[in-house]
């Protein structure tokens, strides 16, 4: 029979017992019912197997359980994410850390272009990336194009907008999209060198579609999505699609997942192994020491995932955001190695010099 | 200028300073940038706005915030859940536990038909509803129709799928569907009355949808969905559609925002207020004492926000489920009084007797 892993790291009660949980969580991901009323044939092909475990600290277990394939409906990324923490969420004490992506790769397909694909698509060789975000919500499309001007200017290779700027009235998105479009393209052609816009196209599912093509039709280098607020099945869908735009993730309505060691997800599987899975060309994550809480060991697992040659799909740009200071750039890039978008916001805005020198103070210490 | 207010929860650290997380949350789910890089117009019209405070315990503080409604696109559901829990769900101790609806009902639509008006189309008056799930996964559409009709002929008022049944080999959606809705209908001839049924719809948006109008079509009385794995705003979508199916929401893969009470949103917030707001019925939800972990008074709470006349919406039915014996209906039903829909799954199969004996033991208790 077909199964697929899932690595759960178990918070176990006094009292409560390892086994007796291991047992629930079998359970309780497929036939919903206590094992004495269920029939031999489903507790053969439905129910949950253990296969192994192994003591990791006081109460702490971490534990493997096989699922048969058949539980998840044909490439149905829906009925996967159910499988995988959609009961379970409401029980204390699991917490997901590892998924054995080589049985499901019918079901993902992963990023389009990956680490490599973006570097041979943007010319970009040996170097982290530069990535930056236009704000604030309230400004109008043209003053988000000025600045994208400055930053262009300045040499930075991504820009994105801020996750919260989607289509208010302030800077409705075609109208943001296309100046910001136009301006690039007009900085680029006096530079010789192009700078990307990702216009963020997080919406309800249709109108996030939408906003995919208008952002393919009209010019967009990628796109911005926050796949937990709409949908991450959604985000995987636009990463198959023909048009082709890479993909940038941002982790708002996430934290609750990531942030609680005893129950929801790994951040370096979150992160670095689904969000992959799901077609995110580039894994935005609060970096540590910022206005976030991940330590510097979680960040450095965080990119190892997603760059783990483990996977069956391209890697994924770890794209590390808060807490960098442009004058700490070098240190960055010396702790996280080439293959980082190292995403700078508000300290471009703070510099003293304006956005453009800031953006040239950014740039520089990737290239030198 | 047109505001809405959102209350918080806040654990302030010893040395983090209470007035400085406030700022921290008005510039984090707005602008996204210091304040002194900021100009006037954006601080006045852009910028969150603390509005009164309250010490509640050692370290804990209840917030209101203001917020500019035009953060909000028009009719933005999307931008609503991002401005409420997007980046502030990677930072500690902010609890979501209340919302001004009142300013938002242009917004959000809420049920279509809540506590009277599922009472009247059904005809159900003065007393609680009974609800029951067919289950397990991995059983054929023949056996779980097979079970309907004795749930039906025991006098449950409405049968649901499994959440975890979707679209599987095991039991196809239409398939499924088309086999409960005969099998009920031959039983409601006999019985003159009828028993319901809500196939489960979750899947990703655009099959949710396509599932939506099939259920309708061939005739079924209700859908299921689970709006944390479909997306908060396909609820929010189907809850508007004319074929006028009724909701009921199921909690999976929602545990991580409720099950922390430092962080992500008050159960009573997230189950009575938000979902009620998203157009749910059935606010299905794991009751007190089972296998999941909410006490008595939380899941009073839920039932009181669910059915509240301060919010501007129709009221919905709390569904409480798990943790529910056959045997102890008349408890439940006396604890949480006759607005309540008891959903029993578990114990209707470990009934001696078999499903229909168990059936209508539980229906006799609440129409007695």
């Amino acid at each position: 029979m077909a199964t697929f892993a899932v690595t759960y790291l178990l918070a176990v009660q006094k009292g409560e017992g390892v086994d007796k949980k291991i047992e629930q969580i079998c359970l309780e991901q497929s036939a919903e019912l206590p094992r004495k009323v269920l029939s031999k044939s489903i507790i053969d092909e439905v129910v949950g197997r253990p296969r192994g475990r192994e003591q990791v600290a006081d109460g702490r277990f971490k534990v493997v359980i096989e699922w048969p394939l058949a539980n998840i409906g044909k490439e149905d990324i829906i009925q996967f994410l159910n499988l995988l923490y959609g009961n379970v969420s409401l029980q204390p004490g699991i917490q997901v850390v590892d998924v054995e992506w080589s049985a499901l790769s019918e079901f993902f397909a992963g990023p389009q272009f990956g680490i490599e694909g973006i570097r041979s698509r943007y010319q970009i060789t040996g170097r982290p990336m530069s990535a930056t975000a236009l704000k604030p919500l309230g400004s109008s499309s043209q003053k988000l194009a000025d600045l994208a001007q400055q930053f262009a200017r300045g040499g930075i290779d991504i820009i994105k907008d801020d996750h919260g700027i989607m289509d208010q009235k302030y800077a409705p998105f075609e109208e943001r999209l296309t100046s910001c479009v136009s301006t690039l393209k007009e900085v680029a052609q006096k530079r010789g060198r192009k700078t990307y816009y990702f216009p963020n196209i997080t919406a309800e599912a249709w109108e996030a579609e939408e906003r995919y093509l208008r952002a393919a039709e009209l010019g967009a280098d990628g796109v911005l999505i926050c796949p937990h607020i709409t949908g991450l099945a959604t985000m995987h869908r636009l990463a198959r699609r023909e048009e082709q735009l890479p993909i940038m993730a941002h982790p708002a309505f996430s934290g609750q997942l990531t942030m609680n060691e005893l129950q929801g997800f790994a951040p370096s599987f979150l992160y670095g192994q689904l969000w992959r899975a799901l077609g995110a060309d580039f894994v935005i994550y609060p970096n540590t020491g910022g206005r976030f809480s991940y330590s510097l060991a979680q960040c450095k697992a965080i990119n190892n995932c997603s760059r783990s040659s483990d996977l069956p799909f391209s890697p994924s740009w770890p794209t590390p955001a808060g807490g960098i200071s442009v004058e700490k750039v070098r240190h960055w890039r010396n702790e996280y190695g080439p293959d980082t978008c190292l995403l700078i916001g508000g300290s471009l805005y703070k510099y003293a010099g304006g956005p453009e020198e800031a953006a040239k103070v950014f740039s520089k210490q990737l290239i030198d």
